[in-house]
């Protein structure tokens, strides 16, 4: 049960690169960091328009000197300080990852970042490379796996409660570019713009959260081939995509099919993962997200609640409140930066030991996103054709 | 609305061959065909336990006489009467499915059969040059496309409420057989069979009936590129496959993902159907037969219900319960069996200008099935591997 | 499992009075009663339109000269046969019941009737004494308590499983009268008007639906005191009621609550009964009635589903679609009228022990139903007084 | 769209009285504050073991000094400092409400309270009498009501959309204490502890909620009379209930009724709402609260989606997580803080025009829930009798 006792030495003092008032994430990355005292917002580059940033920021509560017109002045001017940020987060888009988060490593700046982590495998391991020499965390805000019932279902899945893993069914779905992009937000025209999204639209945008969910409840099982079928059902979309399939084969032999689109027209139900065994499947959707459905074959369907004392301790762990209430996004967001907290914290005391098992969307996590989304486009760029996972 | 009313000149007098006391369909068959009076069953070879068979029939309220020994006994027996039987209804293993049609057909017996219809192609076309020079009908019984609001999605689709058409998601999953065939019922054991079940397992046993739902939902869609990845999670089923996912491109570009399974455990939702537009979507699932989702981007979801006056007067015309009252399978293969016998008689009374526009599954329903699953099986052999629909 | 074999010693002949081509409940009546050879319709008094019932009744394959003009005229007509009918079902107005019920009986014919099922419990006790006397059988069409899942929960209680019973709350409600009756429909005019429906609208017409299930379910509790509040929105349907509310005080200390109304504008949820016991709950809705909630306090939420092996002996053994295929309304009215045929078989074989443990809805259930009609009227003419339950 | 900028001239120094380490509520009340930089929590009296409170209060980053043995010393320190609390927060068990809350407007301390209130309404105008003597704001947590779709639904029936509203039907049950209390937690004690819980357990506890909601919803409509019939089925429980049914009569007609439980088994639906007018009605619960059903008669159910465009602009106003990512129960008492402190900072701005339009959960509102838990009391203690609210 998680009720706001501090769990790190001191509050982290945490910028924001991007995020601003036109954003659509930066909230989410603000009500995930602040509630729990966590995290304390003293400095930011939010916005492009510096301006706009520096009355976005003071009006979250940083003060005008340190509300910075570019990364590059943020970074000079919390170095230069004393008190100077612990760690900031990138909420930019993807085509800027890369680059932040070299300079803010180089400046001895913990990171938290949106995915796509970068562009490149070989990027992940060059930050890796950096991150290792500068003793510095590198977190990545798949904000869902933070749902203490994603934990439930890793525990079950660890206890063999499904038996030997068949299939996987994961699908992050919505339609709200079925119309073409004549008005486009900001936000949709950068993500479909290779040069400034990478190689993938609703792969990276969405696909890698399933990905990474995946990874988290079914650490075990390495994909030895896939395929990618895409395509762009809005041609101006092209060469990226608004709708993909993945099909993948496990090292065990087991199977999956992913599905990612933001052309679902009037689809609502965003994610849905199902996990089959040999003896049992569980399902879950972040629509509704504190029921987990458990169906052991041959036996009544359950329907297991956040919360409830029958729940593994590594759910019930992570629960704040309590059964009968509903959680949503924001606290699972919560969760992930609280863990990015722990591991800096202990990066900062030197606790090696705890960072060997402490869980959390870390640059691995990151590094095997893009690993998936390059092998995805590989395929895809084949003709849709399988491809050896690499 | 259906109140019982004959729609044809005089009952059908009806025999069955299978679907005896031990199997799995023959009361579907019959809860299809008896309800209205369309039909009468005064014969059948329900068994190949002969005495089985004839206690079972008497018990039905077959005269002992008329319950054959075999289906060669019944034609005879029956083309020697009078009053011998129109049609029969074949519920038998896949591989008796050929020779009982033709030999039905040659006796100028209309039929009605079981799906997957034939093994390949040719027995399909074989079959439709017979039935054709003998003036008979070929029904089968793809069940769930009786269903009134089947034909409200098809309504839907042909007034353009969706737009074109980009995504079909198509699902027909259970896990009954999630364990081993180690206690494998009679049922199972044939169907597992490449001899008895032909080349599929559950592409043919239940992904039939999700090909020929598309076909009736989406008529101006033609395949062009098909890829199958089937598997056999209980080795002793392979070469046939207990699970697979099939994609596919159609002509207009849009794309469809088909899963099919019997190891999904624990899964009771059945079918599960989705079609995309450009503007919106519709999605059906016969286990909440009643309700039809009606999404429009940007606009709340509807629910739409089976029998309200909103509906479409193709799919209103089918109701038979009223609304607020629940409509099962079995009214679904009651509308099934009527449009079977509406199309027997229009055939007896010679009125081809009825059947150039009578919808119902016929003989091209179920060579298109059979065909489906020849690409199916060709991609599978070809290591899943993309293949031209042909 | 049943399969179509004939449970009885032969057809029964049958006749309707009423549900001819403009009725609601007529196809619900013959879906049931026709689909297994159980029942021959081999005459009518289908309409207060003679012409109009002669020509529906041959359509329904009726021999003309046994589609009469009045029900008087059926009795007369089939009584002079030697194949005359052996039971009428009745699906006329509430007023007509008793007389049309009483002059059967002396006719010596059975009867199954239509709820509610008399004006008075005096009627019922009259009708009963000559039923008695007459060695007839009379059933009442509560024709939802036929489905599998009825007879689950009535098993379950039975064993304990919920514990003391604690709290019943039941709803039956619909919209479709929520608009005034400008335009109402031939039936809706006589449901409203005391003459023809008797001392109540939605109470009778679909609250003793509510009533009988649970007696089916709760056989051992008795209502001590019940109070009813109830309403007309449209006020021309004064003094009758479009919506109601019943609490009820059981002998055991447990709670009822009953919500009736046909003004709950756009509700398609229909019935939904939930049943509280000490340990755990039942909630069953005809709504999706292929499943069972079952809610063990401390346990996650079981669903069970129609047709599966887990479920107790009496639910499988009415099972007609097995597991994963929905049954609608017509198959559980079709149980009903299969158990009301097993009861009139029994009495004509004189086997009165086949009865003293055969369960169906009897004269007994009609008659509790107008019993707690009689006690609804009566507090809610006090002013929603809570009254003795006499 | 709140996206955590301040909309009040500085954040508000806040103190906690109750809501320690062993509470239930405390994290609901610190989740709510803290997200968005609007409160400070400064100081506390968080535990009537001080040591434990102290140390539970230094975890959560406020000074030692600051963590008080009692809400006394909290008030006597704070009043003394420069920078003392602007606002308190009670969570503490019911019978204290009143005197702590008494305490702080004394000195000059806003306040924010738990429900139920007070334990009468004379209390409450008391405290109504003291607050506007000082200048002060008293606010109650309702959290629920901060739900972007409450306020959707208002806005919805202030335009009519329903017509005239007819029938309310509310529930609040889980559970949780379907057992008897032989371990009952401390929480649980006091709460069925007349002296520490007032005259009401369930009633207050839960019931309140709902009462307040349809107030929010429905604030044209005043209750005319009232019926509670309540029971403890947990004997020990008595004279105060853990099951309560209450009806009610508005002045427009309409009709209520409400169900409030401690002992339903199993349940995990929490509360649910449904409004019905003469033309549509409204369905939400918390359970899933980021969807609202409404349905029109005669039209397609719709499911309106917290975030999307078409809902209105109050609801959207108070979006934070954007439409597709849930919002959970803590997203929904931010709101209500919020409010509350909005509501604070205008009391200490003078803008009385700013107060007279501003809505939140207000000593009204709490005094409200009083007056109808009293009349409850008034009724169940008179024999579940209808009495005229007063």
């Amino acid at each position: 049960m998680i009720n706001g006792e501090r769990t790190i030495q001191r509050p982290l003092r945490w910028g924001m690169i991007g995020g601003g008032r036109t954003g659509q994430v930066g909230y989410k990355h603000r009500t995930g960091a602040l509630r729990d005292g966590t995290y304390q917002l003293v400095a930011g580059a939010f916005d492009l328009d510096a301006e706009r940033g520096r009355d976005f920021g003071t009006n979250l509560g940083v003060s005008g000197e340190r509300c910075y017109a570019t990364y590059q002045a943020l970074i000079a001017g919390e170095t230069a300080r004393e008190d100077g940020v612990d760690v900031v987060s990138i909420a930019t888009p993807n085509f800027t990852h890369y680059e932040i988060t070299k300079a803010c490593l180089e400046a001895g700046i913990h990171v938290i970042c949106e995915k796509p982590l970068f562009f490149t495998v070989a990027e992940c391991d060059e930050i890796a490379a950096l991150a290792a020499s500068k003793n510095l965390i590198v977190g990545v805000t798949y904000g869902y796996t933070g749902h203490p019932l994603v934990r439930q279902m890793a525990a079950m899945v660890a206890k063999g409660m499904l038996g030997e893993i068949r299939i996987v069914d994961m699908q992050y779905t919505h339609g709200f570019n079925a119309g073409d992009d004549t008005d486009a937000s900001e936000a949709q025209v950068w993500r479909t713009n290779p040069a400034t999204a990478g190689a993938t639209f609703v792969l990276g945008d969405i696909g890698t959260h399933l990905y990474y969910l995946s990874e988290v409840v079914l650490p075990e099982l390495k994909v030895e081939k896939l395929l990618c079928d895409r395509k762009a059902f809005i041609p101006s979309r092209a060469p990226l995509e608004d709708h993909a399939t993945v099909l993948m084969h496990y090292d065990n032999g087991a199977r999956a099919r992913i599905w990612v689109s933001s052309v679902n027209a009037g689809n609502m139900g965003s994610q849905r993962y199902r996990f089959v065994g040999a003896k049992a499947s569980l399902e879950w959707s972040d629509s509704h997200p504190d029921q987990l459905i458990y169906e052991v074959q041959g036996e009544p369907c359950r329907i297991l609640h956040r919360g409830m004392a029958y729940l593994e301790e590594d759910s019930l762990a992570l629960d704040r409140m309590g059964a009968l209430h509903t959680e949503g996004l924001g606290d699972s967001w919560s969760n992930i930066y609280l863990w990015i907290a722990e591991a800096i914290d202990a990066k900062m005391r030197g606790d090696e030991a705890f960072l060997s098992t402490h869980r959390y969307p870390d640059l691995k996590a990151g590094t095997e996103g893009v690993r998936w989304l390059e092998n995805c486009v590989r395929s895809a760029e084949a003709g849709a054709a399988w491809v050896d996972f690499a």
